[in-house]
């Protein structure tokens, strides 16, 4: 290994590799198994490529997108926690911060701390960037509930009105989407993919 | 739906979800599976961010992250051509080309034109850009092929000359990452991962 701190990198990066084994509750569009937080952030990456003409005044893109790539990588330690667990979410924010001191921290310093204040600054939800950001993070899952005809709604016994306040952040983080939400949640109620 | 752009612009984003099921010779660090695509562009994204520093003079980092993030899109329909199968590379640029058309035609024409440029550009092989994103996609597996103990190249019975040949892109695209390239080819020959 040729120096300290490329060294400092590269065990990063392998370290990393474990998010793809970090479930989460969605299952992929197609059904066939659940998702995992490397791919699922990935996807949201291309969102923001994608979706970019919805960012409101305000919003970074660049910053968005490296909001994206890392907002998960704290799962490796903390694991995914399930939004409708409301049990789990109690002591979620400690078991974060001392992923993201772990984590963050097998990188030199300076790296350790840019990467760990685009984390905080996701984690704040107080940029129009990282509420951008946010609302595609919610709008992700509801793209696979809506394409498994339920997924993971039907799954847990989830209704609308749980729905609406977990996507709640859309309205305020992408406004010009939140009427396609409030499109799709109508569908899969009238479908019966979602409990009214 | 509320409109006909936001609707194909969704349409990509569903379509594009099936990367998450193209699975690489690569097994994750832990050998318990093959390695999908989508998992892996994200893992390239995240290189990016964390091995900028070794980005020669000329890269647009965020052009390189786009690229990186985009470029194996077109395996949904052309599927990951294994990088030591020769039969298999004389028909894959006319694959993905069908491919880009079919995939990047999904979106808006102005989309469309300006993710189709990204991957145009990292296929290419002529920006400073696409060079270091092409050596970060050769060094993400030699990772996994030196963390998994040999990996796909056991399976495949590959040699030093080889994987040397494979890896050339990083000596023009990241030379200051080649010394470190070298000597982890070195350690797998020496710890008899990969045949000399």
């Amino acid at each position: 290994m040729t120096n300290q701190r490329l060294q400092q990198q590269i065990a990063f990066v392998i370290e990393i590799d474990r998010l793809k084994t970090v479930l989460r509750q969605t299952q992929l569009m197609d059904g066939s198994r659940r998702e995992n937080s490397a791919e699922h952030s990935w996807h949201l990456a291309m969102m923001t490529l994608a979706l970019a003409d919805y960012a409101p005044a305000g919003v970074d893109m660049q910053q968005a997108l490296h909001q994206v790539l890392i907002h998960d990588l704290v799962e490796i330690d903390a694991g995914d926690t399930f939004c409708y667990d409301a049990q789990a979410h109690l002591d979620k924010a400690e078991r974060e911060q001392r992923a993201a001191d772990r984590i963050f921290g097998l990188l030199p310093q300076a790296d350790s701390d840019r990467l760990r204040q685009i984390w905080e600054e996701f984690e704040a939800q107080s940029t129009p960037t990282a509420r951008f950001a946010a609302a595609l993070d919610r709008i992700q899952p509801l793209l696979h509930n809506w394409q498994t005809g339920g997924g993971t709604w039907k799954q847990h016994g989830i209704c609308r009105a749980q729905v609406l306040r977990r996507m709640a952040p859309v309205e305020t983080g992408a406004p010009e989407l939140w009427p396609f939400v409030l499109g799709v949640i109508e569908d899969c109620v009238n479908a019966g993919c979602l409990r009214p």
